[in-house]
């Protein structure tokens, strides 16, 4: 029925801009192996308004033209094609979109962003120029040792969180981020229907409680690992983070710079690696 | 480790803030039946900070000052418990935090301030007040007339929407939003890391092609229905949103509001209704 679909910008195809290859360390059937994987792309798009601030997201690259559209018809910004003048990425810059409106869809946006204060609460929305915190000078995530983490450790942290995990046993529908210790035990645990609100949770209430940095633990969530999450995680001091589900790409590129060990699908018997291997003992596991 | 664990606000129970009773119709082994369900809270919480502009936050009740406590250290603006001077529920005010900093953590409040920009990226982050924006008057979501749905129709959707999503299957990282006309047919899909990205992409699409409201259409999502996406969906003139996973307390009670049909746990032999039930064929199918 729509004739124009735009996956993506026009002459790359979907793979290219969606979807990076890695070449990561993945333990399954009780022993190590090297494969190839493709992670989602996860990214930042500016979006310059002819006349106003310029936004900023996260996304994954393609469709940026529609993204656009459809998040300023969220805000009641946009009401139909007609409101825009020009929509279009700016030449030669990739991750960069020009929105231009019309005198009438441009006043909305006037008042979206008169009711609209500066937060923090989603990490990486409404930053101008992406530039993300960083920890404190001298905080290190050395804590864990070279070798330390061992397969059988990891695999019984997922059975660990669910004992613990009341509400989402109960209604499916929340997220939750677990705090382990270096052993193996179940430390902290916060639910939320936000995934970084969940992280927030632990986070703070080790903050509170004068724990940080937890350059000692081990983090869980029991989604995916976005760049978000792996942001929060540095700030806390974290050396090891694990996901029931997948990292994005930002994920694993942040989680190299501060030497994180990130690990992603991990399940009863099985996970990958997507950085920080050296914090493993291979050796007794070697396929 | 934690000696002071905070799941919620002294005095109330986890599942008394986290947690919300509800009555459901289900289909499940080739029949409805009601029965008892539980949704997670998802509600709006404000952050007042002495002397800066008050945020607001989607989040679940309980841990409030953990979760602000969290947020604003991965911001880097609270390092330690000793940047915060006082950080309380207001009294008698539900879903009010308030917080007060020293100064050099206000001052860095600040940076993160002016360097952040109004957007509406996240749909309900950064709003000094929680309005969220409404459909134009007059657009109605009445195309799906009285008993058109059918649960033939509603489970073959799943696997149609996975047949035709491409970097998930390969990634595993990836939300989708599919778009399914009336007799089931898969018009557009869009996939992104963030579930609201896949939405607005999939929305923008539509009114970049004219074809908004949709309201002969129905919504097919990848994971949970939070408050955003139902928001978006109404915006769009949705009549019907089906997630594989589960709703939140937020999206049913706006699905109510505007009439929606809302469907979760959508998999390939069951699914509940949460809201505007009378969109179904019931007869055939009473247990």
């Amino acid at each position: 029925m729509f004739d124009t679909p735009e996956k993506n910008r026009p002459g790359a195809a979907v793979d290219d801009v969606s979807r990076a290859a890695i070449r990561i360390r993945a333990f399954e059937q009780g022993g190590f192996i090297e494969r190839d994987d493709a992670l989602a792309v996860e990214r930042a798009l500016e979006i310059h308004v002819a006349g106003a601030e310029p936004l900023i997201t996260m996304r994954t690259p393609g469709a940026d033209r529609e993204l656009v559209a459809g998040l300023m018809h969220g805000e009641g910004v946009i009401r139909s094609a007609d409101d825009i003048v020009h929509l279009k990425p700016a030449p030669g810059e990739a991750d960069v979109i020009r929105l231009m409106l019309k005198p009438a869809a441009r006043e909305r946006l006037g008042r979206v962003e008169r009711n609209t204060l500066a937060t923090s609460a989603c990490g990486v929305c409404g930053k101008p120029s992406f530039s993300p915190p960083v920890p404190p000078a001298g905080q290190k995530t050395t804590a864990a040792a070279h070798g330390v983490l061992t397969p059988e450790l990891l695999l019984s942290l997922p059975a660990r969180m669910r004992a613990d995990q009341g509400v989402f046993e109960s209604t499916g529908g929340l997220h939750a981020a677990g705090l382990f210790d270096g052993a193996g035990t179940l430390v902290d645990i916060r639910e939320d229907v936000g995934r970084h609100n969940a992280l927030d949770k632990l986070i703070g209430a080790a903050l509170l409680a004068g724990r940080l940095p937890l350059s000692d633990h081990i983090l869980m969530l029991s989604g995916r690992a976005s760049y978000e999450l792996l942001q929060k995680s540095v700030m806390a001091g974290l050396p090891v983070v694990c996901a029931i589900s997948a990292p994005s790409s930002y994920a694993v590129a942040l989680a190299a710079q501060f030497d994180l060990t990130l690990v992603g699908f991990l399940r009863a018997n099985r996970f990958n690696i997507y950085a920080g291997g050296w914090r493993f003992d291979t050796r007794t596991h070697t396929a």
